[in-house]
């Protein structure tokens, strides 16, 4: 059935095929399922590999009319729990639907990898499955964050992906980001910062100095624009569109960032229930109170992105539900679509190549980029 | 006439004095005399020295009744502006408004110092000026976050006073948070919590694995109760009354949870604003709007204090308005009457000498921690 997957559908299009790890969440597969099921009826051009128990999937599948004939299967026996250490699960996790799950893309039967599961053992998994790009020392997760901008995100990253970063890995998170928004937020010239404790040129760690210099020369071969450091209040404005950190520094600033969301709703929360005339006034702006919490629901921007490994792999939040793991293959779908694999890796090679000619000090002519350039990315 | 200021008043208690930098804030004096007068009215105990423009802060003194009495000016010519870097401030600061500050607390005619102008300046003079506490590496920015916690806050450490930490960088910093919020918050046994991007012990980066096994032991001495790593999203909880992290992470931290509670509160006010309905509903839901507004005032949490030195100093937010600068002269209020820097030096002192104890592998007894001990902090 898998080869069934592959043809092209009847319209001549050729079908997207996602790979979806059923078992690591927090809600377990029946959360999962049900994302399928809205992801199946908003894009007819989608089928998925479905990794788990195959009993319990195939009962939950069995009541989505919108999953008949979409879904296959992938029997596993064993699941990652949230508490294994990455390193185990890269020694002892084959046989796991994670493992399957990043299997599916290696073998090239799906296009992305999709899990709610242990993050550290995902991306273990997926390095010594799927390997780095070539040129790219850290791989990093890239998260959107909700912003300013027209088009309501931003780009962060690492978010977690490693506790550090030399200067060499900030200069490649910035076009490996920058990549990211083109193909997943539509940018034409992204807008690249710095995350910093000021935007003075002389303020933060040697690191970021020294990526400071690296990367206005950079930004022509990356197709971005470098605006050098950013604050942490810049990160939800409009005035950046990928914000490059390293992966310590990212993760406390995304949790911060929701934890601090977290207590203001439900301060909101507190205030309206306070007495019986601010639950009267609840009532009579409930259509605003909703329309808020819409906009601040953190199920719309689910989905880290594996970002500088051969083959893309959406993380979906652990706890996510069927609306979470929608909005995560919605991404996944999106990037699959977009041929991001394909122009994130030829990015990367034609970026390696600028940095080698230039340390041979040789200017490249638009020649020697090689085919595509700029262009096809 | 400071000598006058430092005379028992008629009830026998002894005056508090505060010294203030007029000249450095966005708003300028007239901002910071607004606030002194806010101070003086709330707590007749107080005195003020007030440093900068002579000419202009008498015109400003004269026109509140609350201060009468109650300032001493010292003039000073210079101004520490916003860009001035702080090496440069440190070598020619002589004669500004802050630095004439700073030296007001180095004489002993005032306890504690405030100021809204640059910090990096502020920092680097205070530190040439006061110098550090003996055994005290690395001085610290503590700055209080709103929480769940039932007064309303917690204290978070390093702010950026530096971009970087050691383990025993945080392990003093875990002390002198502890101490700032028994004497701040009036916490008697504060939880001390290790910001990490996990709470598992074999997560983050290698100072903080160093720095977890050092603060089990160092707890007792300290007199707090060391809970482990916390993460971002446990900053504004109940879990942690003091959160322990480096100041390029802790600047990061706040200014994210900063610029997310800016955006939420625009969400909010584009919601009400959305159309004739929702503003009518904001109407009617005022009153409940206005207690929200309050409890996100971030200037409510406004002053952060530099922590390892030889004196007490409030650096006040840069843009503070007058109800801003009044909760700064508050804060340095309360640390004055709390004796808070006899307490701090002592505790720090005692640490030193149970380090060097376990240094050399005598276990010390009580008598050799020295007179006070833990009663006195």
């Amino acid at each position: 059935m898998a080869n069934g997957l592959q043809t092209p559908a009847t319209d001549g299009a050729r079908r997207i095929v996602i790979s979806v790890d059923a078992m690591g969440g927090d809600r377990g597969p029946a959360a999962v399922v049900a994302g399928l099921a809205i992801s199946a009826s908003t894009y007819p051009d989608v089928d998925f590999i479905l990794h788990g128990n195959e009993a319990e999937l195939s009962r939950l599948i069995a009541r989505e009319s919108a999953l008949q004939g979409r879904v296959t299967v992938r029997p596993t026996e064993r699941v990652v729990s949230m508490q294994d250490k990455p390193s185990h699960v890269m020694r002892h996790g084959e046989g796991t639907s994670m493992w399957s799950c990043i299997e599916s893309v290696k073998q090239g039967e799906a296009t992305v990898a999709v899990s709610c599961g242990n993050t550290g053992a995902l991306m273990a998994v997926a390095m010594i499955r799927l390997r780095r790009l070539p040129g790219i020392n850290r791989p990093a997760i890239a998260s959107l964050w909700p912003s300013r901008n027209p088009g309501g995100f931003n780009v962060m990253l690492d978010m977690g992906a490693d506790v550090k970063a030399e200067a060499e890995d900030l200069v490649q998170f910035a076009m490996m980001g920058a990549s990211y928004a083109r193909n997943g937020l539509g940018l034409t010239r992204p807008r690249v910062g710095l995350l910093n404790v000021g935007t003075e040129e002389h303020k933060g760690r040697a690191e970021l100095k020294e990526a400071h210099e690296l990367l206005g020369p950079q930004a022509d071969a990356g197709a971005f624009e470098f605006i050098g450091f950013v604050e942490g209040s810049d990160i939800p404005t409009d005035r950046v569109d990928v914000i490059v950190t390293d992966g310590f520094t990212g993760n406390v600033a995304l949790k911060t960032g929701e934890g601090t969301a977290k207590l203001i709703s439900d301060f909101l929360r507190e205030e309206f229930n306070a007495s019986i005339f601010s639950r009267l006034a609840a009532l009579f702006a409930l259509g605003t109170l909703k329309r808020l919490q819409k906009r601040m629901d953190p199920r719309r921007a689910n989905g880290g992105v594996f970002l500088g490994l051969n083959g893309t792999v959406v993380k979906s939040h652990g706890s996510a539900d069927a609306t979470g793991v929608a909005a995560a293959l919605r991404l996944a779908r999106q990037l699959a679509a977009a041929g991001f694999q394909d122009r994130l890796a030829a990015r990367v090679a034609s970026a390696l190549r600028t940095g080698q000619d230039a340390a041979a000090e040789t200017p490249p002519s638009a020649a020697e980029q090689g085919p595509g350039g700029d262009r096809i990315q």
